[in-house]
């Protein structure tokens, strides 16, 4: 009994997913730019009112949306389906990961821009968690050496600003995609 | 005639040169936090005032030697003697730049601290030579596929802020220098 939330605070928490789950819908229909607090709050069913008491800002709510969105992500890493969830042999495994985070990336870029916070510290968080991945899986691909050095060359290519910037380079995802799983080819080897 | 400049400005020029002269050998002996306005200016010969109204403060006279050092850098890559400038062998060119290029942003580290301005437009500078000269050292190797992406991944380790995360990990330079030939070679392949 004394561990069971207060039925008020079930709700709150309940209410709050239901909120970012209408926010993310229509930032991935609309675009962020076009997400404004009053669309959210009726997609979401609440007042204006309790989503700037929850968030404080569209920026605060945006920072949320972000959170949860990696969180999800990463939820389907460790144990979605395959091939980006175990099951795969770990060379199918390394190259949806990057695939997926390649895409994951391009939809945050307009969300990061659009949310407060410490991005610095986010983005240290999630790329922690893409190393520790890719590190494990290259230890499944018996791969030798520096393996921690070798996830950061793998994952550098897909870091947001150097996708923003092969993007204005009218550069397609298709290629870069391409041109990643010719790089892990190398790395990991015959 | 005309063209030639007055000999203040000549005179002024040389004086600055002095002082990052002599400010970088400072830094480089006693470490950049042992390094003040008055050491500097007694080891170039001139006036505390002289190098305030020159520099504005410290940090724009870091900023100023750390321009003046990574221009120095650079010259050394592009016309320096070989390995690290033209005449030896790709290969080794390539192995002698990453090598150098480490040893530079760990020195580098504490005066980029140090500085003032923008840092990300310096950085984004520096990440875009080292980009353009690597792409040119993997085709001199005859490595085909996306170039600038394979370029991107071989640089992602020797970034400052991965190369002081693995010294706040106790890594030493050597291991991190040996586990960066490895991943060379596993890009350039056989």
């Amino acid at each position: 009994m004394a561990d069971e939330p207060a039925p008020e605070r079930a709700d709150a928490a309940r209410n709050r997913q239901a909120i970012l789950v209408a926010a993310l819908e229509l930032i991935r229909t609309r675009g962020v730019d076009c997400v404004t607090m009053e669309t959210v709050a009726s997609a979401a069913g609440v007042g204006k009112g309790t989503l700037f008491r929850r968030f404080g800002s569209r920026e605060g709510l945006m920072a949320a949306v972000l959170n949860e969105s990696e969180a999800a992500w990463q939820a389907s890493v460790i144990s979605g389906p395959p091939p980006l969830g175990p099951g795969a042999p770990p060379m199918e495994r390394l190259l949806a990961f990057g695939h997926s985070r390649m895409r994951t990336n391009v939809t945050s870029g307009a969300l990061i821009k659009a949310a407060t916070g410490d991005s610095s510290a986010r983005s240290r968080a999630a790329a922690s968690f893409a190393v520790m991945h890719v590190r494990h899986l290259l230890h499944e691909l018996r791969v030798s050496g520096d393996l921690v050095l070798l996830s950061i060359a793998i994952l550098a290519p897909l870091d947001i600003m150097v996708i923003e910037q092969q993007q204005r380079d009218h550069i397609s995802l298709d290629r870069i995609e391409a041109g990643w799983d010719d790089l892990v080819r190398r790395v990991v080897g015959g």
